[in-house]
C-alpha cells in the first residue's frame, strides 16, 4: 500500500501505458455488471487491470492480449466494502487471522481506532503494530486514536499519544483521521484536545465524532471544535440533527449497538439524502461476522428494508471514501483506484462469489484464498505483561478494621455496559473483609501490569456469580491493566499470575488450578492463533466460569467493560475504584 | 485565513462556549430561511456566529445577548458561492480590486490557478503574491500550477516551478490542488508531471484535470493517472464518460466558454445525480460578470433550465468544498465553518440582498461595503518586464536574399483560440521581408522580456489588419513575453519600449507616437487600478487598435492566445514560431 516514490512512479507509468493499450494488462475481467457508485448506474462492461490498480472500464477487448483474463460470467461488480469505524482488538485476533474472517464477505478496507494497542504500548507499539500490514489480504486505514489515555491521572496505561505523538501519526500516509474524540474533552475545551483536532485539519484530514446522546448545543458545539462524523447515533431523530450540522453518520451494526433498522428506516420514511451516510461495524465479533456477515450485512440489510441498491452499496463505498479524502484510492471500481471488489450473483443481496483485492483474487465462494501473511512482532506488543512486584495473597485481601464493613458496590446490567452504584454489608474476619457469595458480592482487583507502579485497585462488584475460584482478564478498557474477580485471594493472585505468565488473556482458576485459558499474548489483547482455535479456547474459558457459578453469557466482556473510568457509574482501575460522574477516584468504603 | 496554533486554539475556545452558550455571540443573524445543503432542507432559523464561524444554527434566541442582531427579515441564507476553477490574471485586476466586482454578486472563495503569474514571477513571486490575500473580503484557495513553463525548450519564462518548488506550494494550508495538467504530459509519461500528481496525492489534496477532449483510452489514463476532475467539458456524452470514471466535472461559464446549458440539459434529461458536479467561470471577464453575474449566473441559469434549486446551490458550495477536501471550512452553513452566506430575496433566483464573509457584511444591495485592502507588491512582481538589451529597429525586421519569401502565416480564426497555419508570398526589399497590408499579413514579433536572453521570434500573421502603426501586449500565454504586430518596424519597436516603460500592458502605436496604453505592472499581466478606470483604459487601447484598422472586437485577447505553443496549430514564443503538432520550433520559410 505504501511505497517509495520511484516505485509509484515506474508503477504509474506502466499503469499509463495499460491504459492506452500500450502495454499487457495484469489481468482482465472479461463481462460482469459494473455497479458503479459514481455515476449510479449499472454498465455490463470489462475491467482491466495494471499493478493492482484499474486502469480501464471499457466493453471493447484490449488491443494487447491480458497476462490472465477472468471470466466475470455477467456477475454484478461491486466496489470492495469499507468498515467506516471498527476497533480490531475486539475481534481478539491478529490483523492476519481476521482475514479469513473478514474478506470473503467483501470488505476488502477497515479503517481501525487502534485505541486499545495504544493505550497498551504507546506510539512505538503502534508503529510496530502496523508494520507489516501492507502484507494483508485487506487494506487498513488509521483512525488516530485521540484518547490514550481516557482518563489522564486515573489509570496507567502503558502508553500515552499526546499531542506530539498524534502529530506524528497524523503524518502517515496510512493515517486517515484523530480517532472518536470523547465529547467531554471539548465541553472542558481540553488543550490537548482541542491542540489534536486542530493538527488534524491542518493536515486536510478527518477528525471523527463519537457524539454519544449529544443534542443541541451540545451537538452545536462539538460540530464547532470540527468533529465531523459519528458512529454512536441510535435514532433518527439524531441522525437528522447531526446531518443538518454537516455531521455525517456511519449507520452501524455491531454485535450489540443494532442501530441500522431506526436509522435507514427513517431514511425511506423521509427520503433522506444518503450520501451523508456511511457504514461501519465498530465491534463485531467474529462469530457474528461468520454468522450473519460484516460490512455486508449492513447493506443486504438496508436493501432489504427497501433502500435503493447503489444507494445502499454507496453507503459502504464511494461516501465512506470520500469522507476520508482517499476517494483516489479506494471505494469505487474505476481507473486509478485500487482493484479491490467483489463479484457477486446479485447486488439486491450481495453474497461475494469472488473477492479481489489489488487486482488479486482474495477470496472465493467464502473461503479465503489469499496466503495469509506471517507477521513477527517484536517483543514490545508480545511481552506487555509485567509486575513491578511479585504478587502475595495480601494484594488480593480488602482490610478493614471494623466487624461489618459497608462497602460501595458495582452492580452490573446484563447486557449493558453501563452499570449502578450499589451498597452492601459485608463482614470482617481476622481484619479482611468476607466475599459474600450469597449476595454474589465478590472482591475485584486491578492489577497495574506494566511494571510502573506497581499499584492495585480494589473494590466489590456484584453480578459475576462466583460460588468459589476466580477469573481474571487482561482486556479492560481502556487502560487494559489485570482485572480479577473471586473468591479466594490466593485463587485470585494466581489467576492474575496466570496472565502475567500467559502474557495476557482470559483465565479462570478453581480447586487451586488454572481450568481455562486463552492465551492473548498481542498486547495482552489478541491472540495470534486463528479464528477457529481462539473460538474453541474462548468456549472453554466462558464455559469454566460458567461452571463456577457465572450466569453471564459473555464473562470476559463484561469484565473488560468494568473497568472503563469513562461509562457510569463506576469504574475501577489500578487508581482504585471510580466516580465516573465526579470523574475522581472514590473511597471503596460508605460513609 | 491563516494562522498561528495558539491563535486558533483561543479562538475554538471561544467558538465553543459561544455554541454551549457560555459566551455572547459576535453576530446573531435572526430569522433566515436557512438552505442546508447537507440535509437538503430549507429551514426557518438564526445563523449564531463567533469569531469568524458560525457556531450555532438555532431557532431559540441565545441566553447570553448577541453583541451584535442583524435582521434576517426571512430572507434565504444561501451558503457563499465558490468558483471551482478560475485564472485571476484573465480579470487584469488585482485580488483587491477584484472585490467589488465579486462579492456583491455573491462569490465568497475562489479557487484559483495562478498559472500566468508563476509564469512570470515563479515560486517567490507566487509567495509574494499570496501574501495579504487573508486580508480580501473574499477566501482564496491555490490550484497550484503544474505546467511552468507549459513548453519547456520552446518558450523562455520568467519563473519556473519543478517537482521541489511544486512541493513547496503544496505544503501551503492555501494550497487545495495541484493545477489543471496538459494531458499532453500524461500521454508522453513526463516524469515531472507525474511526480506533481504523486506528489499532491501523498498530500491528500487533489489533481485537477484538463481533459479537453479526450475520450476512451486517453481518459483513461487521465483518469489511471490520477487526474480527478474536468473544467473543458463541453457535451454531454463527455460529462457522462467523465463521471463514470470518476472525473468530477465543473461545469464553466466563461466568457467564451458556455458550457451549462448543454451539460445541464443533459443532466435533467438523464437524471444524472449532480454530486458529482461543480461550477466554474475558468475565465471571465469583469465587464461580463458586472453584467450578467458570477457564480450566481451559473446557479440562476442552472434553475432556470429546471434543476432543483438547492442542487443548483450544492454544485456551487457544498460539492466543490467537499470536492477539494476543505468541507471543514467552506460550502455550507453549519458550525465549524466559516460565516460566508448570502441573504436573498429568492432560493430559485439568486440576488444577493446582503454578503457576509467570515461573518462580516461585505456587500450589501449590489455595492462592496467591506473595506477594499491596501497590498503593497514588491517589486519583484512590479518589475517584471525587462530587456537584456536595447532594442533597434532592426529586431523587428525579418531578412531574406530572394526577391520574393514564402513564408508560414498564423492565421487568426475569429473567435476561437486555435488557428491555422497559411502561407504567403511576400516581396523582399532590400533584404527585408515587407509586410503585406492588402493580403493582411504583418510580422509578429515575441520579444524575451525577463532580460535572460534577448531572444526574439519572428513570424507573420494574418488577422489583425492593420493599416499602419503597431499594437503589442505583454500577456502572451504562457510564457508572457512581448508580442508586437505591426506595419512599420520602428513603430513596432516603439510599442515594444512603451511596454518596457510601463511594466506591461497593452499598447497602439501609430503616427509615431503611443496613442493609447492600458499599463499592466504586476507581473505584466494586471493593472493596480479600480475595475472602472481599466474598463475605461482597455476600452481605449481597444478604440485605438479600431482606428488603425484592426477588425477584432477583443485584438489583444487575440493577440495573448497567438503565442501560445500548445494550441494548434502554429504559436509563436521567444524562441520562433512554434509547430504545435510536432512541439518543436519551425522555420518562418517554406520548402
Amino acid at each position: 500500500m505504501l511505497q517509495g516514490e520511484g516505485e509509484r512512479l515506474n508503477e504509474l507509468k506502466s499503469q499509463i501505458n495499460a491504459a492506452y493499450g500500450r502495454e499487457p494488462l495484469d489481468l482482465l475481467i472479461q463481462d460482469v455488471r459494473l455497479v458503479n457508485v459514481h455515476s449510479g448506474r449499472v454498465v455490463s462492461t470489462n475491467i482491466g487491470i495494471k499493478a493492482g490498480r484499474v486502469v480501464s472500464i471499457s466493453s471493447s477487448f484490449p488491443s494487447k492480449r491480458p497476462a490472465l483474463v477472468f471470466e466475470g460470467k455477467n456477475l454484478y461488480a461491486i466496489p470492495g466494502l469499507i468498515d467506516a469505524h471498527c476497533h480490531i482488538e475486539s475481534t481478539l485476533l491478529t490483523p492476519a487471522a481476521l482475514s479469513e474472517v473478514i474478506v470473503p464477505q467483501g470488505t476488502t478496507t477497515l479503517l481501525i481506532d487502534p485505541m486499545e494497542i495504544a493505550n497498551v504500548a504507546g506510539l512505538a507499539g503502534l508503529l510496530a503494530f502496523m508494520d507489516g500490514m501492507e502484507s494483508l489480504p485487506y487494506r487498513v486505514f488509521i483512525e488516530v486514536s485521540s484518547r490514550v489515555p481516557t482518563a489522564p491521572g486515573l489509570e496507567t496505561t502503558g502508553g500515552i499519544l499526546g499531542v506530539e505523538e498524534t502529530e506524528h501519526l497524523l503524518d502517515l500516509p496510512a493515517a486517515v483521521s484523530l480517532g472518536e474524540l470523547d465529547p467531554s474533552k471539548i465541553d472542558t475545551l481540553s488543550d490537548e484536545h482541542l491542540l489534536k483536532v486542530i493538527a488534524v485539519q491542518r493536515r486536510g484530514k478527518v477528525a471523527n465524532g463519537h457524539a454519544i446522546g449529544l443534542t443541541g448545543s451540545s451537538l452545536a458545539a462539538y460540530a464547532t471544535a470540527g468533529l465531523s462524523d459519528d458512529h454512536e447515533c441510535v435514532t433518527f431523530d439524531e441522525l437528522q440533527e447531526r446531518v443538518a450540522l454537516g455531521i455525517e453518520v456511519m449507520v452501524r451494526e455491531g454485535s450489540s449497538e443494532r442501530n441500522l433498522e431506526a436509522l435507514i428506516g427513517g431514511v425511506l420514511e423521509y427520503g433522506t439524502d444518503t450520501r451523508n451516510l456511511m457504514f461501519c461495524t465498530d465491534d463485531k465479533h467474529t462469530s457474528d461476522i461468520r454468522h450473519e456477515g460484516h460490512i455486508d450485512y449492513n447493506v443486504n440489510r438496508a436493501i432489504e428494508l427497501g433502500l435503493d441498491p447503489i444507494r445502499a452499496i454507496q453507503m459502504a463505498t464511494l461516501n465512506t471514501a470520500q469522507h476520508f479524502h482517499i476517494e483516489h484510492l479506494i471505494g469505487s471500481i474505476t481507473p486509478g483506484r485500487y482493484a479491490d471488489f467483489i463479484l457477486s450473483e446479485s447486488m439486491n443481496k450481495i453474497k461475494p462469489e469472488h473477492v479481489f483485492v489489488g487486482g488479486r483474487l482474495a477470496a472465493s465462494a467464502g473461503k479465503l484464498v489469499a496466503d495469509i501473511p506471517e507477521i513477527a512482532y517484536p517483543d514490545e506488543l508480545r511481552r506487555t505483561v509485567k509486575l513491578h512486584h511479585k504478587l502475595t495473597d495480601k494484594d488480593f485481601t480488602i482490610a478493614a478494621d471494623d466487624v461489618t464493613a459497608h462497602v460501595r458496590v458495582i452492580e452490573l446490567i446484563p447486557g449493558q455496559i453501563v452499570n449502578r452504584a450499589g451498597e452492601a454489608a459485608l463482614t470482617v474476619e481476622n481484619g479482611a473483609i468476607r466475599p459474600d457469595v450469597e449476595q454474589d458480592v465478590l472482591p475485584i482487583c486491578c492489577v497495574e501490569r506494566y511494571g510502573k507502579n506497581g499499584r492495585i485497585g480494589r473494590g466489590f462488584i456484584c453480578g459475576f456469580g462466583l460460588k468459589q475460584g476466580a477469573i481474571a482478564g487482561s482486556v479492560a478498557h481502556d487502560h487494559h491493566n489485570i482485572l480479577v474477580v473471586g473468591v479466594d485471594p490466593r485463587e485470585m493472585r494466581m489467576a492474575a499470575e496466570a496472565l502475567v505468565a500467559s502474557q495476557g488473556g482470559f483465565v479462570v482458576v478453581a480447586s487451586r488450578k488454572v481450568q481455562a485459558l486463552l492465551p492473548l499474548p498481542l498486547c495482552g489483547l489478541m491472540s495470534e492463533e486463528k479464528t477457529e482455535i481462539v473460538d474453541q479456547k474462548l468456549a472453554a474459558v466462558r464455559d469454566a466460569a460458567r461452571s463456577i457459578g457465572c450466569p453471564l453469557e459473555t464473562p470476559f466482556m463484561a469484565l473488560s467493560f468494568v473497568s472503563l473510568p469513562t461509562v457510569p457509574e463506576l469504574g475501577i482501575t489500578d487508581y482504585g475504584l471510580v466516580d465516573v460522574k465526579q470523574h475522581k477516584i472514590t473511597s471503596l468504603f460508605l460513609g
